[in-house]
């Protein structure tokens, strides 16, 4: 009996149009990351689970994908080592430790704590500052709903093993590169952990930075009450709340707001140091005259806890959509593998969102998407004859061409051409062959002309 | 306290020197599909258990990699269900029941079941024939040894849809087109299931073909002799081996292995049917002009049950190594999901013994290794801005570039360049910013020469 096919929820099959679409954006990164330097990696789809356990908080072990262990993986375990009593004092499975015994493996959760792993694993090999750059699938347990799969793509671009905010000004450069490459019109939002710091400092209570800096992320999703409300209930005092909020909505040019904030993180070196990495790299950027506009924006936060300099997103201005990239510095990123002091900074850029801004703005290429640029024709085995050489001449030429397997109704040869975006028919029948010629036939204009089929490739040389 | 880094058995990272070598075979396979017309799809890396158990054997049914259901999956489970006891009477959990029940997903094992699987619940938007090609990893739960990996890439090409043995002559052409690009000499072995289909039955143990296949499938490995040993143990008659065994030994031209065959297989219709293709495609394959040799090998098997017609092999003939390449034509894959009679056939590159060749032979290209073209040196703040917008220049001009991030001694900025094959150094000094030079060292002869700022990129472009 068939089965029905279907795919997990939250994956997906990718067709011949929107692959199209997918590889042009990984060329268009791809050419860039390397046009600076950067090169490529790959590492296994599949961790160790002790690689990738508490690396992305208590949420994010919960969204790790575990692989069974191979093999009879239950046949050896010790049965009553996984077995608790309900409040019935039913058996039950003890499922936590029962999953981690059977399950040794995971799959990627982000492309980040893999690369941390790599460059510990292969620090011997690799020469620093370490400028990599790794395209390749994460999963996450998440619940599924639009714009969030459990298998999605991450275009990674860091460089380890030094402290320098060139690397910073080069990530941004990057960014205007490839969005402007795509000609999607953004706005570049930076901030830095270390004024953030500050400010937990300076409202008297630093212990509460993580809380301040998971609020703040929100704000764009819940706005700014929701967000202040969410630091009461963290326990911040009415003063320290007071202090924070206008910091989130302080407007002015770039230079107004560090003047501002000198003022109020005065007492806070840390703050005042993330101050002056932000004005040094403002000044990097006016410089190297960076196309798309760039914003300090004191209220972005960035989720992820290892961040600790500068922080970066990118908007699209375009098209309303969360952030299409992100990123930032940390300090201490492979210290958990056993290398301590390798200062980084990257940014991942979102293939899906930046699929969705560039189709929803009619932005792809209109060309390239195109199958073949020509299909000959099939109307009997002489006819074939005649034609394969002349498309093997065509193809040693770089014109992609398809000759159609089957003797079948040119209205149907026609049909396949059509629905497949071939934009020439050679049609090749008894009077071509007699010939020595090809008739070429343009499928938008209805235009068809005779061609000598050693002049074929020359038609297509010069368009 | 810090974790020793290290990746699950079986399992790899590719460095920078292994990604370039690696995305050099994807980019010549990829560009050979697209000259003919071949469509890229991707399917999820996570496919129901549903659609892979049972596809690949007994045998592969044990090496799929299974995941683990997410959330609290063996909480909701009724306990007695998946106990048994052992001989001693003691309670053992019931593997395979309980496997199964908290996994209900599994790492796709191939390319060519989700690509059946793809046909068949995409049916209503591909227009057949349905040209696509699939570059993606696989996983297989085997046991690692030199040359095996759990985790490794699949290079598919495949038509459905269409049962003209042109689609048989295209593949053998993008065989010949691939390997004629890199540089690797082989041997193309081509046979027929119609031909083993016709031996059994002519040898009167029709009920014995997968049994005939399999043996014979592996006389490169074990030698005539134990192949012959493995038919008696399957249970052939002296008399059928007698008529097999000097079919796998046949020598002389294709017409003549051709002309023996059909004396001995003319009680066979669907033998006779086999010779008759492997004829035409012959005949196809001779008018077409392929370049690499091309042999009729009927000793060839191909383990996969699902073939039905032509089939593939390909051997480097200056490189030991099993095949690098192989593939043929299936007339029911979509059958079980629901779509009979959609014939097709296909081939899949090897990418990871194609690497082996190519490095084991020394055909890898010598250029496009290096990261970058040119390293800007970092001599302090005023060279650095001086060198951004020249660094940038060099961008937009299509030579890829660094600008060393950190104001260290020159000579780790030298071996930097030197250890990342980077071949010329920009030097940039406060002698250059005064002339509004660069001064440019090509790394391997030492030469250098001063160029005045706006000139540089001329440097490369006529190089």
């Amino acid at each position: 009996m068939a089965q029905k096919p279907s795919i997990p929820k939250g994956t997906r099959d990718f067709g011949p149009a929107e692959m199209t679409g997918r590889n042009y954006i990984f060329q268009v990164v791809r050419n860039v990351f390397r046009k600076y330097g950067y090169q490529c990696i790959e590492t296994p789809s599949i961790e160790n689970l002790g690689t990738l356990l508490g690396k992305y908080g208590e949420e994010g072990d919960k969204l790790l994908f575990k692989v069974l262990n191979s093999g009879d993986c239950f046949s050896g375990i010790e049965f009553s080592d996984y077995c608790c009593t309900d409040a019935e004092g039913n058996p039950r499975f003890n499922s936590n430790g029962l999953s981690l015994k059977v399950c040794e493996k995971g799959l990627r959760y982000d492309l980040t704590v893999p690369f941390a792993r790599f460059v510990v694993q292969h620090q011997n090999e690799i020469s620093f500052p370490f400028k990599r750059y790794q395209i390749q699938p994460v999963w996450r347990a998440d619940r599924p709903q639009k714009g969030r799969y459990r298998e999605f793509y991450q275009c990674d671009v860091d460089v380890i093993g030094s402290k320098s905010l060139l690397n910073e000004l080069e990530l941004v450069q990057i960014v205007d590169d490839v969005f402007g490459q795509m000609g999607i019109r953004v706005c570049i939002k930076i901030n830095n952990r270390k004024i953030l710091s500050g400010l937990a400092e300076v409202s008297g209570q630093p212990d509460k930075l993580i809380d301040i800096t998971v609020a703040i992320d929100k704000i764009d999703k819940i706005g700014i009450d929701a967000v202040k409300q969410e630091l009461v209930e963290k326990g911040l005092t009415a003063q320290a709340i007071a202090l924070i909020e206008p910091v989130l909505t302080l407007s002015g040019t770039t230079q107004e707001k560090i003047a501002r904030m000198r003022e109020l993180l005065a007492a806070s070196e840390t703050g005042m140091k993330g101050l002056e990495e932000v004005e040094t790299l403002f000044g990097l950027i006016a410089e190297a005259g960076i196309r798309q506009p760039v914003e300090l924006d004191l209220s972005l936060a960035r989720g992820l806890n290892y961040y600790t300099g500068a922080i970066f997103e990118v908007k699209a201005l375009d098209f309303a959509i969360g952030s299409i990239c992100g990123g930032g510095r940390y300090d201490d990123l492979t210290g958990i593998f056993g290398l301590p002091n390798m200062s980084g900074v990257g940014i991942s850029f979102g293939a899906d969102r930046i699929y969705d801004v560039l189709k929803g703005l009619d932005l792809f290429p209109k060309d390239g998407a195109a199958a073949a640029t020509v299909l000959f024709t099939n109307m009997g085995d002489r006819e074939i004859a005649y034609a394969l050489p002349i498309a093997a001449g065509l193809r040693a030429g770089g014109v992609a061409c398809e000759v159609y397997p089957d003797n079948t109704k040119l209205k149907k040869q026609f049909e396949y051409a059509d629905r497949k975006g071939i934009p020439y028919l050679a049609i090749v029948g008894d009077q071509e062959v007699s010939d020595g010629t090809v008739t070429l036939k343009n499928l938008a204009s209805g235009e068809q002309q005779s061609v000598p089929k050693g002049e074929l490739l020359s038609c297509f040389r010069q368009a």
